[in-house]
């Protein structure tokens, strides 16, 4: 999915909510333990239930490679129930992935080729040549962590480089541009952080930011959207726990249902306040 | 394993090598396609030539995800049939993970206690929180990303700081023994910047490196050793399509072997030399 088609998602659905499918088993409603696939079967509901609301879901690896082959048989049989809705959702995998050229390559090769996902969240530590194998595969998109939503992002990510006085988030961002461009390349800025993304958006004024952290990391969309629209929307603000996890009993879907209407409500409010849609 | 058993290991095999099971499908000799399992054969196959020589096998999980629940399934029984030599091998997934403190978590329990894997390299962008679940675990170790053996290295590790002209894998290295320690961590440093261990044993004298780029990179040993060797030895230096893929044909363990022993015989030497064993 290109930049303008999902600048038309975005309008069309008057959202910019990404769910995220962070699917750990031992968190999902206890009554559907007994099915086949219950990873599978939770993923398919929620899916089913915010899909209106919804232009992006965003599984995150660590909570199926946790469960072995089975695990990996959940991702496979979610992206597959995701593709048949191609052109109304926008998918990400969720893999901080990054690694020497050859092994980034394979990485590309098993997410955005094989499974087939719209982008991957990236890690930039080993630089270019660890981040451009991704971007060799078209139409696809890199999500490289800049600033993210962690307490551990004070460590290093807001150190100032004695040569310019920049810090480590803006040489992230400035550097990668020489990589790839914003047709092919998002960042990720915790919502944690939402005044930072003022700054953010003089050094990237046209990319997508995927900003987690609203809900139960505590970040504010208000805030989010108030520093980092811009005349494309350019967010895809993530919720997981807050949206999939509400409820752990049979009215999870509905109650999921209902956290992303109400997300998505205050999305077209602010798209229209801005002139967006 | 800890610390002294580790170190033990390598004077009782006169050893400091790890071998990378770096196993892409497209790469290993074709008469093992028409097995169950071809990576999974070649694996053990490549294990059982080089295991007298050899002290740590370093599976890169991107080369089992790139082929999904298969992959998966050569991983696991790779990681089962390197538990058959549980005292006589370290072993370490190159996952390269790193997210926010409950995703982290599940990674931690994935590779180091449902796999069992000895240690995995994790990157340390995130800082502290997406780093110590990994430290929770028992008798395990994080394998921290210093400086990488890459040419994006350069992107952003060496970046000064401007608060006290520390390069980034400096901090990484300075902030992260307030998290753990030499009997719970190691680092990842690229033997193709040899020189600059010298700069890092300062800051670690007393921790495991972890030293890819030897061989198919470029690395020297002889350089590794002079300025990276401490009075543990301190060093598993990898290497992968240097020996594993030497030879693409039904050769391919004998040449494994020969390269595996090669390296060997040269670290008893350095081991001898430096009054190691």
């Amino acid at each position: 999915m290109n930049r303008q088609s999902l600048f038309e998602l975005i309008k069309r659905k008057k959202s910019f909510l990404c769910v995220g499918l962070d699917s750990d088993i031992n968190k999902i409603p206890k009554h559907l333990l007994t099915t086949d696939d219950p990873v599978f079967e939770f993923n398919k509901t929620i899916i089913d239930a915010t899909l209106d609301f919804t232009v992006a879901y965003k599984p995150n690896l660590a909570f199926y490679e946790s469960r072995g082959t089975e695990g990996i048989r959940s991702l496979e049989k979610t992206i597959a129930y995701l593709s048949n809705f191609n052109d109304q959702v926008f998918t990400i995998a969720d893999a901080k992935r990054g690694d020497i050229g050859n092994t980034s390559a394979q990485y590309a090769k098993t997410f955005l080729e094989c499974y087939g996902f719209d982008g991957i969240t990236v890690a930039p530590y080993m630089g270019e040549d660890s981040v451009s194998p991704f971007l060799s595969v078209e139409n696809k998109w890199v999500i490289l962590l800049a600033l993210t939503s962690n307490k551990g992002a004070f460590d290093f990510q807001l150190m100032e480089n004695k040569a310019n006085g920049k810090r480590l988030f803006e040489e992230v961002l400035e550097t990668s541009q020489k990589w790839g461009n914003a047709d092919n390349m998002m960042y990720v800025v915790g919502a944690t952080k939402a005044e930072m993304l003022a700054d953010i958006r003089k050094i990237v004024p046209e990319h997508f930011l995927l900003v987690p952290g609203v809900g139960a990391q505590g970040g504010s969309l208000q805030e989010v959207a108030k520093y980092g629209l811009n005349s494309q929307c350019g967010l895809l603000v993530n919720s997981s726990r807050g949206i999939i996890f509400k409820s752990p009993e049979k009215d999870f879907a509905e109650i999921a249902k209902q956290e992303a209407q109400k997300l998505q409500e205050e999305m077209a409010e602010i798209l229209i306040t801005n002139n967006l849609v």
